[in-house]
């Protein structure tokens, strides 16, 4: 082991001997402050990753359940640690995942890239925006971002950069520095547009339920990011274009579509199939409540009828580790907050939080400053799941404790968890793929994802807001 | 698709429309009925394995969560199907299967395979007993026949017999063909003295306890077993020994040991880890229960440590297709027997075998015959998990309704799942390994089987039965 490892994991194990040995907060049941010592050992494991996530969470799984057998708490169980695993939410990501990889594995993710360059590309612009087209169409089925952003839509972005002669040493911003920011910025703003775009909006969801009692159905959260999420795709590429205008106007992209399709050969049979199991998907997702189905039913079904018609194989799915890692540590943190709450953790720090802060009549204030916090925090955070898993719980809690309308807080931070991460580069999975390409200095990166971001979260606090309220009052969502 | 894999998906889609087309049997909530028709298809797609069983599992559960979902049963939730998933048992096998894996990757189980050929192997029956000890040690902590039997102890032993000049072609009898058939049929005893020593035990314990109402601690399975176990340990190296004499009698082992340790070279760290881990799983698994603990825990502390420690990395982890399989099929199909409980149907099944059949005061010649076919219908059976799901709910329903004692039916049926599988070249994960070294023909592996399995059968409800009611007695188990 590492030097570095070392003392990481003396900081992770200190965490929770130190909270432990303090004394229980007043009001707090001594089993809720023991569990939440190791959940925060958990977050800073996260942040800190010495491991990769799964095996901090199932290290703090393990702990947690010992914990509680031997403290032999009665009001939550240790069996219960385990309870994310069987938690729609764990297996709509996970399943969803495999509908990721089929895009990647049939090609028809690439399909759709060419015939888009070949129809809109004829300028920079015109590319940035077929870049943000792309991304839309295929979000709703692709979870994962390095998937979508790094697997699809970047390597086709990135070699047609190379074939209009930008090169990331001598000629950046020919057309590269313009291409590459774009397919991170427009992913960062289609990933809150539905809720199987990202792999942690599920996570923030079933976090948040817990705290707002709200309900978010599939097609109440895209209704409710559609009017901003194709505002900010209008607006996006456009943006960056004048910001950093690429050298580069017109694009000979006839050419490239051909040649890129033609490499393709004809669509074949899993690409036909792959497509029919999209749009059912989608019709699953959009119906699937009022036949009374959950979203993750849909999601299993669908990736089962993959496999079953061979679209992906099961080797597929056992090589595809980014859904084995996110079936793991997102039941385990799920698991985890799912026993900070019944062990009546958040109860407590809402209930200290009241007594401490007074925000009087101004509950729409307190809203936006958490809104803005929730934005800013995020140059601090290399990982959205674990942002998610450390901060949502507590802006949810100040939330509920300032009397901020439950709706519009749930539906602010679940979109600001995607836009927040446009800030950096290293904000979301996607950025060090995209970043890595060699063609985007840090300078101006922070820049565009600085004016991106906050420019989000202006449009959200108001267009947004007017139309969230409309949609709730006309029990939409 | 081959036109194979078509006909069994057909009748795998038919199977549970023509249950649903077919009048539901008065008394059986008409959910139930669906519900059976589906695990029913499950258990045949077990056995006629178009698809992988991770595959067919999740098709029926997501038919299974759809069905309840459009049916809008009251009594069972679309939910409870992934409640598999959260079961320690699922994760006791799963985390069992990183050490298992840790032996074959650290070099630890050849170490001790070595050590034990330079004390023991002298002679080819010396070898036999090698190999029983070998395989008894590491059953603790190896779930994973396929790791620990075909794994560790095969490659080991098909060298010392190839290095023997023995060869399966031209000189199978000389050392080969008793060594190889004796490492099956010692792994098919040491698989059920450990609750950890075989993937379909814990799967086994878990559909039984819904419906016998028992409750085993792993140290409890390991007394129950220790007897009847042992004493198979002893006789099979030498009853096969006595069937099929090898030519060769004496072994230079002390020139195969020291060359295979020359090769492994001094003990590594990591190895002294695993052993230092490998007891502390003993000891845990051992003490977990008087502690409060879950032996599930203790498996996922274990793996957690060996993560954290280096022994493995997560990289082998996801590369360890068994036990994600494992993951997939056995959360699944603990699920789906969960609904089917919750549903009423084997409550409904044990009274309609109630009223069918009437065994008198013969409770015990019940229990001697359902036993007789436990281990008899293992002939039809390719896989110990299909097994499981297919006929243990059956033989534990048709055991209550006999009257039969709880607690030894539930211990004659978790052992004969194991030594049942001795019977053919594929009635286990380790047998077509085995037996495709090539040493062995399908006339003397059946009749040695046959003889192991209905041996042990005799041993169990002879001095097994007899052990087994003086730890009931004493209230050891």
């Amino acid at each position: 082991m590492s030097k570095e490892k070392v003392w990481k994991l003396l900081v992770l194990v200190a965490i929770p001997i130190i909270v432990a040995l303090l004394p229980t907060p007043a009001g707090l049941p001594p089993i809720a402050w023991l569990l939440f010592g190791l959940y925060l050992a958990a977050i800073v494991g996260l942040v800190l990753k010495p491991y990769s996530e799964p095996v901090i969470l199932l290290a703090t799984i393990a702990a947690t359940a010992i914990v509680i057998g031997l403290y032999g708490a009665k009001d939550v169980k240790a069996a219960e640690v385990l309870k994310g695993y069987s938690s729609g939410t764990t297996w709509l990501v996970f399943a969803a995942f495999t509908l990721s990889a089929a895009f990647v594995i049939t090609g028809l993710g690439k399909r759709i890239a060419y015939i888009l360059i070949g129809k809109l590309g004829g300028t920079t612009l015109g590319l940035g925006y077929v870049t943000a087209i792309l991304d839309l169409v295929i979000a709703p089925a692709t979870p994962s971002n390095t998937a979508r952003a790094g697997g699809i839509v970047f390597p086709i972005i990135n070699s047609v950069a190379v074939a209009l002669g930008s090169d990331p040493e001598t000629s950046p911003r020919k057309a590269g520095h313009y291409l590459m920011v774009n397919v991170y910025m427009v992913t960062k703003t289609t990933s809150y547009m539905f809720l199987t775009a990202m792999a942690p909006n599920a996570l923030a969801l079933a976090m948040m339920s817990d705290i707002l009692h709200i309900q978010l159905s599939w097609t109440g959260w895209a209704l409710a990011a559609a009017l901003p999420g194709l505002l900010m795709l209008v607006l996006t590429p456009f943006i960056i274009y004048k910001m950093y205008p690429p050298e580069l106007k017109k694009v000979d992209n006839k050419k490239i579509a051909a040649a890129g399709l033609a490499e393709l050969g004809p669509m074949t049979l899993r690409e036909k199939m792959l497509a029919g199991v999209f749009v059912l998907a989608l019709l699953g997702w959009i119906f699937a409540k009022s036949l009374g189905i959950d979203e993750s039913s849909v999601a299993i079904g669908v990736m089962a009828l993959s496999l079953i018609l061979g679209i992906v194989t099961w080797d597929d799915v056992l090589k595809n580790k980014g859904g084995w890692n996110t079936l793991i540590w997102y039941g385990g943190i799920i698991g985890m907050s799912g026993v900070l709450t019944k062990a009546g953790f958040f109860k407590w720090l809402a209930e200290v939080l009241g007594e401490t802060l007074n925000f009087g009549d101004h509950s729409m204030m307190a809203f936006f400053a958490i809104m803005f916090i929730s934005v800013a925090i995020r140059y601090l955070f290399a990982s959205g799941g674990a942002y998610v898993a450390a901060m949502v719980p507590v802006f949810a809690t100040v939330g509920v404790v300032s009397g901020a309308p439950a709706m519009l807080l749930a539906l602010g931070l679940l979109f600001s968890n995607a836009y927040g991460g446009a800030l950096t580069h290293y904000g979301g999975a996607a950025a060090p793929i995209v970043f890595g390409a060699g063609y985007n200095d840090i300078r101006s990166w922070w820049i565009i994802g600085g004016v991106i971001a906050f420019l989000s979260l202006l449009v959200h606090m108001t267009i947004g807001v007017g139309w969230w309220e409309m949609l709730i009052s006309m029990g939409i969502i």
